[in-house]
């Protein structure tokens, strides 16, 4: 169908979505196409405005509109506390639970041999620097409990030891997590760390 | 963070595109940020050329880039044959078999007395027609194994009885499929139409 490419390009582009295949990118497109007004339009718009707006904090390496995010603009999240982070996702989920009153710090990934990530790759060393500056008490180190996220915590942890307070989110059950669901690593990581009631 | 309004306003589109929820749109969201030159521009563009370009085809409901979409102009195409399928997204299916040639007609969704979706709110008076006008010799009526398809198909087929030869789409066991992840109806309809080998 020669005459059908203007479609046909947006399905390929939006087949390359994370979370999208090729049929789900189909069903999208008509579902756009059906809502134009609504939704086509709106949503063409809104990505020209954030990939004009949308850059990288040069402090804490969140995602916003500004050079410096509107949490590391903040001056009473300048507490002393520094939650690091592996990815901006991470961040935002932290920020949705609302109980983290400090900073963060992103290091947009996790150190990886497979990968070839190492601590250069990753914003470590603006992290040390700004133990400096921002004079931190407190490192939280939030990575996921991966492998790859547990070696760039103890990396890090090296890096930073006699220098701060470092501390890292508990091990356990989820709130609402059944154990007959849960795997064997989480299960010793709760019989480990039980506290006395 | 008052700071994130066109980012806040990208996710919340993207989280009602169909397969979306506010998690996948975020990662989405956060994907194309990283991928600006490469990815979140070009869809905007894709996406602004799609709502100026995308037009129903005025003789059979296709979803394309002209009045008349290239099936329809396409005189090979004429050959007696109408393919009635419920939506766009089913007419592209049947496309990519490559194996039909004829012609087709969307009836933009299925009767159904809970929606209150009536016969004129489909385009079957388009369709009654177009029988006439196309000298239309076989109608294959194919629409989706489910109750609501079914009842359109037989609505349909009421309508037209007399006028052409009708046929509908053969049911029973898909290529590659397993009998044991067959629901009972599929095998019921597999076993009333068997053939003789």
């Amino acid at each position: 169908m020669p005459d059908r490419t203007e479609i046909d390009a947006l399905i390929e582009l939006m087949a390359r979505l994370p979370g999208l295949g090729p049929r789900s990118a189909r069903r999208a497109v008509l579902h756009l196409i059906r809502k134009r007004a609504l939704l086509l339009t709106p949503l063409a718009d809104a990505m020209q405005a954030v990939a004009v707006s949308a850059r990288e904090c040069l402090n804490c390496g969140n995602v916003g509109t500004s050079d410096i995010c509107p949490i590391c603009a903040d001056e009473k999240r300048a507490n002393g506390q520094l939650c690091v982070v592996e990815d901006v996702a991470d961040l935002w989920a932290m920020e949705r639970s609302g109980v983290y009153k400090g900073r963060y710090h992103v290091l947009g990934g996790t150190l990886s041999a497979l990968d070839s990530v190492g601590p250069e790759d990753l914003r470590i060393p603006q992290l040390v620097t700004r133990l400096d500056t921002e004079s931190i008490t407190e490192v939280i180190l939030a990575l996921n409990a991966t492998v790859d996220g547990q070696t760039t915590a103890h990396y890090i942890a090296d890096q930073l030891e006699t220098r701060v307070e470092l501390t890292s989110l508990a091990q356990g059950v989820p709130i609402g997590g059944e154990l007959d669901y849960l795997d064997d690593g989480t299960i010793t990581a709760a019989l480990n760390a039980r506290k006395r009631v």
